[in-house]
């Protein structure tokens, strides 16, 4: 599974615009009835009577229902991913890159209100794609952490340690606000939020500060 | 759901000491097989010959799989939120209650491996048991950050944001070493993590300072 989960994107790409379109319908009725209905409720005539797609057709894209489930967390991995290295493209303050990474993860959140209740079932489903999937995220964090301590921009913590932290931050603002609430957290969380970040993560005042 | 979610304990409570016992490895069965083998592969037969209990005996305490599988999660919470609660009694440094507190939850979710799967699944089986789930956690927890920022231990912020982020970093933590490596954070992640938190919840410099 882990050598499955490598390739980042979706598993077969469709040769042809309208095959990606049937496949990113297939894989957005997954979405929504995993998330709504559930994953074992959720039978693949379902997902094609949602997706307006032939039964026959669902194999040209997918073995079933579980292999359209591993490529929808791939999906969504993918996509959460670089919605955010996008948004934070070329930002050097790493407080900063915090403060856009968090709001845009939300906001993706947001665009995908069954991200949470989806990605909880992998692990039921597949405990080693839930794996996958939280380690991806934990992998790319972890670098930016490690350059931003390098740069001397934040304390020199484990950046691994650091960033299954701040990731367990957003995690539980996001189903306090996002999943429950259907908002992003509101201007005051984020302020407390950051204020947290700031100082806990502000290098150590001593002869190395303020480089 | 909410009204029922409240009570904090489980549910029917036997009047007799088998009747207690017969129940507990109900939900034992429960715990171990909706976490392993998943809520919806897991029948009341799968459930009762797990238990060594008899199939008419299960119908005296649940009046099925999913009234089974609430009374797990109430227990859960229960189990988890009381436990902690004994280990804090008496200390009175915010830090070592947060240090403690922490160490108690990864020992608690080491001794029910199951406890993430189970959880997990409940966004999907029961959304409105699962908000309870976490409300009920955080809700407890606000109350003691409150109390901390008013004898001044820590920087006056959100007493519920703070909840919600210091949850998420135990959370996240708990995943990446309870669940996929089955031990407890090491130590030097719990420092790493005791530093952000320590800087990160330092009361502010200033006049009122040390008090």
């Amino acid at each position: 599974m882990s050598g499955e989960g490598e390739g980042s994107g979706p598993g077969r790409r469709p040769a042809t615009e309208r095959g990606r379109a049937t496949k990113r319908a297939l894989l957005e009725a997954g979405e929504k009835l995993f998330g709504r209905v559930g994953y074992h409720e959720t039978s693949v005539a379902d997902l094609t009577r949602e997706a307006d797609v032939g039964h026959g057709t669902f194999y040209l894209y997918f073995e079933g229902k579980k292999e359209l489930f591993r490529d929808l967390i791939r999906h969504l991995s993918h996509e959460l991913r670089s919605t955010i290295a996008r948004a934070v493209e070329g930002i050097e303050d790493r407080f900063e890159v915090e403060r856009v990474g968090f709001e845009t993860f939300f906001r993706f959140a947001l665009e995908h209100r069954d991200l949470y209740t989806v990605v909880h079932q992998a692990g039921a489903v597949d405990p080693e794609l839930s794996r996958w999937y939280y380690r991806r995220l934990g992998e790319g964090y972890t670098e930016g952490l490690a350059e931003a301590a390098r740069e001397g921009q934040i304390r020199d913590l484990d950046p691994e340690t650091m960033a299954y932290c701040l990731a367990g931050m957003g995690h539980m603002m996001g189903m306090r606000w996002v999943l429950w609430e259907g908002e992003a957290p509101p201007a005051s969380w984020m302020e407390d939020f950051m204020e947290l970040l700031r100082h806990g993560l502000a290098p150590s005042p001593g002869p190395e500060a303020g480089r």
